[in-house]
């Protein structure tokens, strides 16, 4: 396999002086090392289309990644850069585009700076969530990091990712905790953002946006530059979590539920993560139940007496507030939302109220839940771990085990009404597609405030081509009816980007097209990440696949 | 006067066709009606070099706009889009570009939509901050907004200005608070950003990144597109507001301070604008002494024994913290601050502690503070106001009544240390140049978290030419001075923005050629806002006048 658009004579030249760029041990070209740099989670695995590297190369300094793009540049090879880690069901570590060099950045995992009074670290691309947990516990900071599950991932890789972890608040929207950086452009120079542009800056990562037009976030889901450094701001360690559950019975009880919610959030009175679960329509855990998803998912929406029938007695919705910070506040905070729940919902029930000291010890640690996706998880206390994959697909609750899954990510209106109206469409769309998605009915997830993403999978067999497809398919239409509701996507793997962003295409595609324009002027030989989010430089725009 | 790079014919056909477009009253032309689109804090005030509009016209549409910039496409007509108010130390509506037509959106004003379950508005470029506070008012919604002094400015022109106000720490970072934008572009197509790109979208004002690279940045502080919707996330009103002040006797009581004040605003327990005085240094009512800023800028720092005579007794440092909550949130957040002062300063003094309940009643409005810096305000309950215009310059205090102000506004260190080294390099500059400044010495303002501006005023003088000419050169020293200790500017009126732009040179000007590679990309005929922060089209890029 050679990159597309040049010549396997050129593609000979440009390893041979990757090779001289970074030392020949560093560009990967074996099919057994190619391997590694499959996509695991591929729905078309061993599919003439899935989507492979022709090679990798992976740098150790800035300098090496700026030859490898003067080098790609001159030879028109087409390049696309990863850190480490991953969302698999986001994609793996292959390309948009087949026969790219994958630039693997995970041997700059050095970790430049934390500063424990401005609250704030400097990263390289391969720094993954675990090296900087480690980094804080062995110099004893008074830091925490928020990480996403699985753990493994690169800070920057998902901050530009638009990535959300679990704990407070202000720093869940990995993207915009971020504060600063160093960028690769397509052309090899090197440029800083934000304070960064001013030599001898001592304010990079205290603000942002710099002097005159904010760049940074052309580099989050783009394919512009190679980020290099980042800055991002971090969590004093609080001294407590508290949380507890509130309670409501019925369906139409979520109204109430979220605008309560919504104002706790936006006053910062619920700063953890909250997280809405719901007994009666049962979760990841659950056996599945087809003819939940079936009453769901009427044409109108659900009918009382069938929300009464299939509940069997159990409440509708519960909603897990967390709260960090001294004990007292902590514990303020949750009091404060159970008044303002109870006003709302005079009938609604509080449980499960939970006090934890930070830090942890080790047996605290050790209890948290791994299999129950409605308990304290490390996550919540910034601890990163990989305990997510016993969960799901492979857990012995699961009726078939799955090889992965892709997940359907679409952003939803944050009010009850709003669960009310995805709820029933997607479970519409998922009953008559007759495809398990792990639960009986999607959930929102209150990932930032102001924001509800619904985040379901859609299961991956390598021995059962059929299943996939038909899982490609129950996403397009679900990516389909999304769309006709107003609702649109905040992140999705390779093979369904350019499909979802062919849904974003007010005034005949307007952003995509401003974004081509803008691509073409700074990578004019179109070598930086073709097709990323949709977005095709003018010599590869034919190769959209959508 | 006519536009820059087009003929008197063609500026003739253009007005012609911006007045069939927009109707003839909204063309305007006369010297009467370009006077009040004249600088009026302009240090090059009736010389020359003054910028000034060679007309204005103010579209009431999106499609009024869209014709505008097409027809000056055309026509090659240059463009400056504004929107209502200004924060004139930052610049008034003349252009950066002389001869530039100024399009005033002010016409543009409607309220689209203000959503208080999720805490969100959709404004016009021409809605003020008055505007939208009295909208909320009347109709009894359960909303704040945060305001900016003076209050008549527009809620998105701050944004785009990347403005900062004085309430909660999750919305006093306005461009940061923005959620999702729609744009014409300089081609005059109409765009929309986050989920607003994808038709009907329910979730415009939840989720601002959308899908695919984030571009809105590029309409900060810059010159990529009009905007002409902008949603903006709004806090819910608080029932209280407790505030205290701490206070600490030593000048480098600082450090300690200011480590504390960081993780109280880092953990969200001081959410309110949190605000640093100095009884030593005296403020900006106190009547100046030159010697405090000579010692203040001793080479090498201040001597201990000339900080302790400056001082005559009084403490060095005073701290207003600020919380909102229900009242026994807000309380503790400020007993829990006082404990963590207590802990990292033994001797620290507290005072002033207030408590307010939302909303305020009339008399309690008025019985805010008006002309001391260091009491509670309008703006820190959220109400716009313009009485900020009878401090300062113009309050009997002053010793020689200005005219007018520019703004130097550098981002420095959020520490202790960086507070004293900034106080030392600026002092000196201004010592050395003799130019009073409004203070004895600059202090930081921690407009957001993680984030110290410092903010001080050079002050016009419309009948003083030569000061005004001083007052340039001082402010062209202290840029140097700043980035030289690695500081830059984070906003600049138009007659300084080349100068500082220059100063953020890292790797040969990349970040800037970076952007004018888009520029050109976006506008090819360069006929919007060029200049505008530093960022010139290909056509006038000799015009830079750094």
């Amino acid at each position: 396999m050679i990159p597309p658009g040049t010549t396997a004579e050129k593609f000979d030249k440009a390893l041979k002086r990757f090779r001289e760029a970074v030392g020949s041990e560093w560009v990967l070209t074996s099919a057994e090392d190619l391997e590694t740099y499959r996509d695991s989670y591929s729905p078309l695995w061993d599919d003439p289309q899935e989507r492979r590297a022709a090679a990798a190369v992976a740098p150790a300094t800035v300098e090496e990644v700026q030859k490898i793009v003067r080098i790609a540049n001159e030879l028109r090879v087409a390049l696309y850069p990863i850190s480490t880690g991953k969302n698999l069901g986001y994609g793996g570590s292959a390309p948009n585009l087949s026969g790219s060099v994958v630039v693997d950045l995970k041997r700059m995992n050095r970790i430049l700076e934390v500063d424990a009074t401005r609250c704030s670290a400097l990263v390289e691309p391969g720094v993954s969530y675990f090296d900087l947990y480690h980094h804080i516990q062995e110099h004893k900071l008074p830091l925490w990091i928020d990480c996403p599950e699985p753990g493994w991932g690169s800070v920057m890789g998902n901050a530009l990712d638009r990535g959300v972890g679990y704990t407070s608040q202000n720093y869940r929207d990995h993207f915009g905790a971020h504060c600063g950086m160093e960028v690769v452009l397509p052309n090899g120079e090197l440029m800083r953002t934000g304070m960064g542009a001013l030599p001898g800056a001592t304010t990079w990562q205290d603000y942002r946006y710099g002097f005159g037009p904010y760049v940074d976030g052309l580099f989050s889901q783009g394919n512009f530059g190679i980020v290099t450094k980042m800055g991002i701001h971090m969590m004093p360690a609080p001294e407590t979590m508290v949380a507890g559950y509130v309670e409501v019975t019925r369906y139409e009880d979520i109204v109430p539920l979220i605008a309560v919610l919504n104002r706790l959030e936006a006053s910062g009175l619920c700063d953890g993560m909250p997280q809405l679960a719901s007994p009666a329509l049962g979760g990841l855990m659950a056996p599945p139940d087809p003819e939940i998803t079936r009453v769901l998912g009427t044409p109108g929406g659900a009918r009382p007496a069938d929300l009464e029938r299939i509940a069997k007695g159990k409440p509708y919705w519960n909603l897990r507030v967390r709260a960090y910070g001294p004990v007292d506040i902590a514990k303020g905070k949750w009091e404060y939302a159970k008044s303002e729940f109870r006003k709302a919902i005079p009938d609604c029930r509080f449980f499960g109220e939970t006090m934890h000291q930070v830090p942890l010890t080790r047996d605290q640690e050790d209890a948290l839940a791994v299999t129950e996706l409605d308990h304290e998880r490390k996550v919540n206390f910034g601890i990163p771990n990989l305990e997510i994959f016993a969960v799901g697909a492979r857990s012995p609750a699961f009726p078939q085990p799955a090889d992965g899954h892709l997940w359907f990510s679409p952003v939803i209106p944050r009010s009850g009404e709003g669960v009310m109206r995805a709820q029933n469409v997607f479970c519409k769309a998922i009953s008559d597609m007759g495809v398990y998605i792990g639960f009986n009915a999607p959930m929102p997830l209150a990932y930032a405030p102001h924001l509800f993403f619904m985040i379901f999978p859609v299961y991956l067999f390598k021995s059962d081509k059929a299943a996939n497809k038909k899982g490609l398919e129950l996403l397009r239409h679900l990516v389909d009816v999304g769309a006709a509701n107003g609702w649109g996507e905040y992140r999705a793997h390779p093979v369904l980007q350019d499909y979802i962003m062919d849904s974003y295409s007010f005034n005949d595609h307007s952003l995509r097209r401003f974004c081509e324009a803008l691509k073409d002027a700074v990578d004019p030989n179109g070598i930086l990440a073709a097709g990323r989010y949709g977005i095709w430089p003018k010599q590869l725009r034919n190769a959209r696949s959508a």
